[in-house]
């Protein structure tokens, strides 16, 4: 291809608005640009780059069995209302009327398309398991979009749905399709982490996210060195246990204003550690109190699950007023007029200080078991570095992630709410059972970025390069500007996917371009070929430069891309 | 593939509300279904066949230079308001808000996106000309959609927008593209007419629709033996002409309910051809009248351009009767209150017979010159069958035909409506002229199945079937399932696409399924090699039955497959 006919714009600013180093570079290197917020177009190097990454996608979900389809991006909202989600999906899920008022859906996910093509096919045993996936548009009304195509409104995700008569078949799809992310993510030039992630309320048994570190990511993970890996809102941690103090006597004491741990710990003159904090939440419209030691903090989706609800808000500070008849601060497990909750955490605490349900007031010298009507007990602190892995008792350290892919053993939850049946091999109509497998493509892309930069741009794996090779003569006329387009032809002979910049710009400037579009390797036809007739080769990952001879140039070439193929597989 | 492994649905009975073949067929064959009123999934084999379809689309565009890109579908509002169509497009353009109420449109086209691309990026006349196109998903909120993936609400289009700074690149880009679509179809095996289409109100100097013959299209084309073939909308004629009648006098005579072309021919006893029709549209919110002979229809499209008018529709009965005192039947351009527009068909006439403007009266012994006051005289008779053709003379026929391209040199009307200006090479801001390339993809497919069915079901061309051979043992265990997989697996080895039909089911049903979905061989394992070793090997298209052995096999099938593409290509 030709430079000059490829439509590049690049940009030497970094754009106001692009926070993170890949969404400056993509828009820096032209690769997308922005049409709206949120919504972004891929140019014709960018869809390239796209191209190559689906392309990765394709075939390893087709070798892992699945099948590609292609449902409406619009979805009717009756299938919405069918399996309640039209009502629990918030205002990321965009609805519209069409003109005969009929409810539609902009799909951010398709649970309900792919199901209910279950329902009307799969008649038993025998059509099942089957994985149709897609790769298709996708949009979610993000309220504030951000770090360009990491989390924009509009993008492609591949997303499958496996179905499964029972839980042995859903274990084997599952692994399956872990197996292909894994080869996905490779193949794409991305380093991953599995993470176990939390599977909330949908229950299930399973579930992992494919983790990118990033210093931008915003999801926190938690690690050990022994190999426990896990997002912040599924891990679980060993904490410090604190010595028991002495049972001593229940007294009400003044505490004047003094609301936040950190003011009781100065208050009483202790640490953190030796304090209870209780927190009221609103779960599904009742007001329960949860407790726990005062430098813990809370897992809200273990405490969910805890709890057994299906939806939990912290509570409104009013509601809480009236109930309690005191305000936040002051709040605790004694004679306390709703449900109490309490982390395994505080449990054996004595001698401790808990909030008297009444302004400015707490109690101190409180033993939990011997004070407090605790309802129930159980885990929900949330795990930090710091605290001691759950399987080798190592210190847990912690990092920050993108989450390029979600796979989740989902269960029954839709093909029961929206009645799919299948006979069994004892003719008897059982209910499939479901995963659901999801890769951001732009994320993939992002990420990559984030990973391979340095401060030139870009530096582009070689299986998802726009071009492999990029030919630079630094003039575009005469022997060089005829060299270079012999070398252009020679590779584009070998299949050699090659670029080759014909703009009559100053060499300098071209070079620059090369290194921000991140092309693996670069050919320079310039001083070294009118000096010794050879030519400069880069690569751009390492920056080493080799002079070339003429006769010598397939070859190496060749080597190079060898060798960068060679990081990757 | 094996088939067992294919989520493959087919059915037997003719679909209810599928009327045409194609959409009868691919729900027969399950290459689609449906989700909603106009809303398709393309199952596993139908996306195969969607992805050729693409593929030949995108190798054809990127050969003719043109870049792909990937805008999003979801475009905001205020592009259409810039660019007019905001106003201007009907409920078939689907608007909603956002969470922050802003307004967004499902794109059915993205002359305004890809314009607004140009804006922001085309600096110079070194920058073009540039064809971007993309290959997405559109919406079009049809009032009654029908004929399956024909006339959809969610289809697949590849749209591409060239972008020129005169008018003679714009030739250039407009047959790049031309040659192009004649390649797309071939190669998809589709058999189109290039046919003159109407440019509409948007000007602009040319324009071709790609028509596919078909008892069922919505188009209606006439074409003459000499090669001129158009839309009746853009087609001219040349129509019989009458001898002129002699000069009479003009009276007054009572016609009682007497409304009707033909009514009147009965009546005064003489041919349509001698009378004269007269109608009234609304232009542009004023009345006017338009006045043909008598057994000519009105096209439309011409008489608006010869107005002058920016819109036009039927007029209101009552406002007809309200200005002109009279109801239709009786209306003419004698003593008229509005304009009068007359076709060329009538300027000649004499003792004809006209509307008196005034209930159950008609003038008769009229001479169109001498009694009516005409405002602009024209051509705007609809071409039709029977006509003659303006090249030749010869007498023209005509067709039905399904649209599956429409190339258009659009001209300045988005370039200079939203400001796109680039400097030419006197360093002048210039506007860039455009033309913009649409083609459905679904509908090519549709449409090739039209084009290639029998009462067995799909005949697909060798170059979109979505396997090229399904091989089907009668018995699927010993001896003929493992011949069946030896072939198998020796065409797999040959990257010959290729279906094993695996599933346990009697021979017919498997013969019928092959038939109906239209693989171009198949190989039957069967009673042939039980008798003297050998497979059967049949031609879906001809028909064609071989008896084949086992080291044959390989080059019988290669040679057919050579045969079926020699049909293509």
């Amino acid at each position: 291809m030709l430079y000059s006919k490829s439509y590049i714009f690049t940009q030497k600013e970094t754009p106001k608005d692009a926070e993170i180093v890949s969404h400056q570079l993509m828009l820096r290197s032209g690769l997308i640009r922005k049409s709206a917020a949120g919504l972004y177009s891929w140019m014709p190097l960018g869809k390239r780059v796209l191209d190559k990454v689906i392309n990765i996608i394709k075939t390893e979900m087709d070798k892992a069995g699945a099948l590609e389809i292609l449902p409406p991006f619009v979805t009717q909202g009756e299938l919405w209302q069918e399996s309640g989600r039209w009502d629990t999906m918030g205002k990321e899920l965009l609805r519209f009327q069409d003109r005969h008022d009929h409810d539609l859906v902009l799909g951010p996910t398709h649970e309900e398309a792919f199901t209910q093509i279950i329902k009307e096919t799969a008649q038993s045993y025998q059509d099942l398991p089957v994985n149709l996936y897609q790769i298709n548009t996708k949009f979610r009304d993000e309220i504030r979009p951000r770090y360009g195509v990491i989390r924009c409104r509009e993008f492609i995700m591949k997303d499958a749905y496996s179905y499964d008569i029972d839980d042995e078949g859903l274990d084997k799809s599952y692994k399956a399709m872990r197996k292909a992310y894994l080869n996905i993510f490779k193949k794409s030039g991305l380093v991953v982490d599995p993470v176990l992630a939390d599977s909330g309320k949908i229950g299930g048994s399973g579930s992992e996210e494919f983790m990118v570190p990033s210093t931008v990511g915003e999801e926190e993970i938690v690690r050990c060195t022994c190999g426990y890996v896990a997002n912040v809102e599924k891990a679980d941690s060993i904490i410090s246990i604190r010595e028991a103090k002495k049972e001593t006597a229940l007294t009400k004491t003044q505490t004047p204003n003094i609301k936040t741990i950190d003011d009781l710990a100065v208050f009483f003159q202790c640490d953190t550690k030796d304090l209870v904090k209780a927190f009221v939440v609103e779960a599904d419209g009742k007001l329960v109190m949860a407790c726990i030691r005062g430098d813990l903090h809370i897992n809200e989706v273990k405490l969910l699950n805890l709890i057994g609800a299906n939806e939990m808000v912290m509570a409104d500070p009013d509601r809480i007023f009236t109930e309690l008849k005191a305000p936040i601060g002051f709040l605790g497990a004694i004679d306390c007029a709703i449900d109490v909750i309490a982390d395994n955490s505080i449990l054996d605490m004595q001698d401790t200080v808990v909030g008297a349900n009444e302004k400015d007031m707490h109690y101190k010298g409180v033993s939990i078991k011997r004070d407090c009507k605790i309802t129930k007990t159980g885990d929900f602190h949330l795990a930090e570095a710091g605290h001691q892995c759950i399987q080798c008792k190592e210190v847990l350290s912690s990092y920050k992630g993108i989450e390029v892919g979600h796979i989740f053993k989902l269960g029954k939850k839709y093909t029961e709410s929206m009645g799919v049946t299948v006979l069994n091999q004892n003719n008897q109509a059982i209910t499939p059972t479901c995963g659901c497998y999801g890769i951001g493509v732009g994320r993939i892309i992002a990420a990559v970025i984030e990973q391979n930069a340095d401060d030139n741009g870009i530096v582009f794996p070689i299986t998802i390069a726009p071009y492999h090779v990029a030919i630079v003569p630094t003039l575009v006329e005469g022997e060089l500007m005829q060299e270079a387009q012999n070398i252009y032809e020679l590779l584009q002979e070998q299949s050699i996917e090659t670029i080759l910049d014909d703009r009559n710009e100053r060499a300098g400037s071209k070079f620059k371009d090369a290194d921000l579009l991140g092309f693996p390797i670069r050919i320079t036809v310039g001083r070294s070929w009118q000096e010794k007739q050879e030519f400069e080769v880069k690569v751009r990952r390492t920056g080493e430069v080799l002079s070339v001879a003429k006769d010598k140039i397939l070859d190496t070439i060749n080597d190079l891309l060898k060798q960068e193929y060679g990081i990757i597989k």
